[in-house]
């Protein structure tokens, strides 16, 4: 992958994907903003997940909750006490670091995950580990970093007011395991899917949108009988994988499967594969498949007293359903689509394109409409309107032809239609391919079924 | 309208439409979780919005900004300073009140709006408000409190890192007007639309989903150039009304357009109307569409210091472009149609049932295949499932066909497909419709057809 993601960030904010957040406020730390090009794919990218995960899967249901949720929620689930990121500061220069990257930069094969704080500074101090902004040996004790965002909700700040921003949707479903099950007259197995705003109060984000305080995401929560005899991980992981192949298009050689270790799985979980995309920067996680057991209905169940089992009707007994959770961030799902299609390539003429080559069902627009010179701009945007009614699409007018065409390839339109002299005395437009360029001759009245044929 | 909002509550819950936030907690004040039936009229609502004001309107655009934006975009908005509510307390009992309120509630005719500060403490005094929870006349200075909820980012608790949970969308496509138009080549005129939660931490919430401090927007900025002959406000104004009349399907009886007098109108306004819903709970807002001018452009021109302004190619003249705003809240909107479609009928056989009369396109399901006996389940899920590759469909096996069917109509499934005795003989199954209630017998191979008909 020798990808550039400079030169990748740079197209997307031109061509309209990506925007610097508040940017002419010199920005907001790493915030971004969504195109008209970004949100049409990233809605794009929602209903297929949507549709594949939730909507068009005979078993599954969806939800959507509050991202401000009952402070209890948090503490029974344990984020209040354990979501938190290790810190430590340079008393000389006052840089902070995460303490696990402070030594993975140190010692890459270091063991750490295991240590408790006090064996952490121990380390620290008896390695006499160096700050990496000025060399002095002079750190801070070690503190925990609760990585959710905290406000007040109600008209009196205290500590009876304080709500968090979710870290994750995945708590919302569980709460409502029961609601869903009982409204729906769901049997097990079943799973609940949903798509919302989650948030992160990182130390290092980073890499563009891979990493983000505030970022969106993808999660099913897949319940069944501990007793089903069926392997709901391994056809959960296959579903993933269907999924980035055929559905996002991702080549095989740029993803793998990743076992976690048992001795490195989380305290909930009793199987983890992530899922891992080689990155611009690197191989690293794009979609987390974790089996976590009865480990969430128990803690919600015991936080609030509600009876959180159901009844098996067979045999006529309360059970605690298992969970296997498929969870993609809507971000980094995108990243990897970006990084696939970016395209250079050369031409016969020695120039170069840049073309995205989405899938279709990804891309902003499926066609675009240009009229050849400006004598046919009416009846281009005629024809435009009318291709509106069943297509995404678009119309250009403005810069030579070729120029047109060049941006239609950078924005991934896969099919464009050009009106020229000839349109209005033959009836025919024609349709160019935008992965091969090849051109075609297409009666405007057979236009709608040939471009259904190619979308 | 005599329709009972807790009556419609309890079904709404029941169904899987709309359940109590964090519920298994005691619940969160004014907060709400959309379920299975919820999320899905709340997708097809939203992609109803974007489809008629964004994609498929020639002029639009759309983008996606963030929630947590530059702490300086409310400072230049003037939210920081002016978003805010008048509140007093009592000191006897230390009930909060929003002054307006404790205002109209005592003498609904006196015009408050206009008062300062201290003619409002005045006002209070020399008239003897009672508090209206114990009487007394006991009452605290009148302070400001902002709407805005406040959270920190980064790791450093400070001034500094304070930001803001936004309180609409609407700036976010303010300050990206020039990544827009620049990135996408627009000329005037040309609209951006978003849809996204956005926070408001209201001191006096409620009526349901009617009023809650996390929601959901739908929000267009309509720029273009003061000098254009066209009246865009009649324009938009045109476009609100079709699409409440003839998509989401509103009896004009139940709507009505609200002129805001010149004197009451937000000093960023020129012209401000509402469309008001006739709730249960009465008459109140349900869209607003407002002239803002060059209101907001001039303001982060000012507060940022970039450029906003648009070159006028054909003068060459540099113009800010004006703004209409027609903005509305999701849930609001949602509320109006549950309002709408809940129907209770006698029928013939002297029973009630309760029917949610919603359009095809909202319809939490298209259609639902249900088999008549449980003979007949294998087949009846297939024939789901085949449905599924087309339309939204649900499958249901449990219980009596006629409780079965008083179901579907009490979540608004427009049609029922019925797999019986006869099915696997003659290959045909019945139809179902829910408002008529008349059946009709059609061949399987011609079901695609049929509903496609009807939907």
């Amino acid at each position: 992958m020798t990808k550039n993601i400079d030169e990748l960030v740079a197209h997307l904010k031109d061509m309209g994907f990506v925007f610097q957040g508040s940017e002419i406020y010199g920005g907001l730390a790493n915030s971004w903003d969504y195109g008209p090009l970004g949100v049409a794919i990233k809605n794009n990218l929602k209903q297929l997940w949507w549709s594949y995960f939730v909507s068009k899967n005979p078993l599954n249901v969806g939800i959507d909750s509050s991202i401000i949720l009952n402070t209890n929620v948090w503490k029974s689930s344990g984020h209040l006490s354990g979501f938190n990121d290790l810190l430590i500061e340079c008393k000389t220069c006052h840089s902070r670091y995460r303490v696990d990257k402070l030594i993975e930069a140190f010692d890459p094969s270091f063991a750490w995950a295991k240590l408790s704080i006090p064996e952490l500074a121990d380390y620290i101090k008896s390695q006499k580990l160096p700050c990496p902004n000025c060399g002095s040996h002079n750190f801070s004790e070690i503190r925990q970093f609760t990585l959710m965002f905290k406000t007040n909700q109600g008209v009196i700040e205290s500590e009876k007011s304080t709500v968090y921003l979710r870290p994750e949707t995945a708590q919302g479903i569980f709460i409502n395991f029961k609601n869903v099950q009982r409204s729906q007259r769901k049997k097990l197995p079943f799973g609940v899917g949903q798509i919302g705003k989650a948030f992160r109060n990182e130390i290092t984000p980073g890499n563009f949108i891979f990493r983000t305080r505030e970022f969106e995401q993808m999660e099913l929560e897949f319940f069944y009988n501990p007793e089903d005899e069926k392997d709901w991980f391994v056809y959960w992981m296959n579903q993933v994988e269907t999924f980035l192949a055929q559905r996002v298009g991702l080549n095989p050689k740029n993803y793998r499967l990743h076992e976690i270790p048992k001795d490195d799985l989380a305290h909930y979980s009793k199987r983890t594969i992530d899922f891992e995309y080689h990155f611009p920067f690197g191989w690293e996680e794009l979609w987390g498949l974790a089996h976590r057991g009865v480990f969430d209905l128990t803690a919600h169940q015991n936080g609030s007293g509600a009876d959180l089992t159901y009844l098996e009707p067979t045999k006529n007994q309360k059970i605690l359903a298992e969970v296997i959770e498929p969870s993609v961030g809507v971000e980094r799902l995108l990243l990897a689509i970006f990084c696939e299609a970016f395209t250079k390539e050369k031409l016969a003429n020695g120039e170069e394109r840049i073309v995205m080559k989405l899938p279709t069902k990804l891309a902003p627009y499926q066609v675009a409409v240009l009229p050849l010179q400006k004598q046919q701009k009416l009846a281009a945007s005629e024809l435009f309107e009318t291709l509106l009614t069943n297509f995404n699409a678009t119309y250009d007018e403005t810069g030579n032809i070729g120029k047109r065409y060049r941006r239609q390839d950078a924005i991934g339109t896969p099919l464009i239609v050009t009106y020229d002299f000839d349109s209005a005395v033959d009836h025919q437009v024609t349709v160019r391919h935008r992965d091969t360029m090849s051109q075609e001759r297409v009666a405007i009245s057979e236009l709608d079924t040939y471009l259904r044929k190619y979308l």
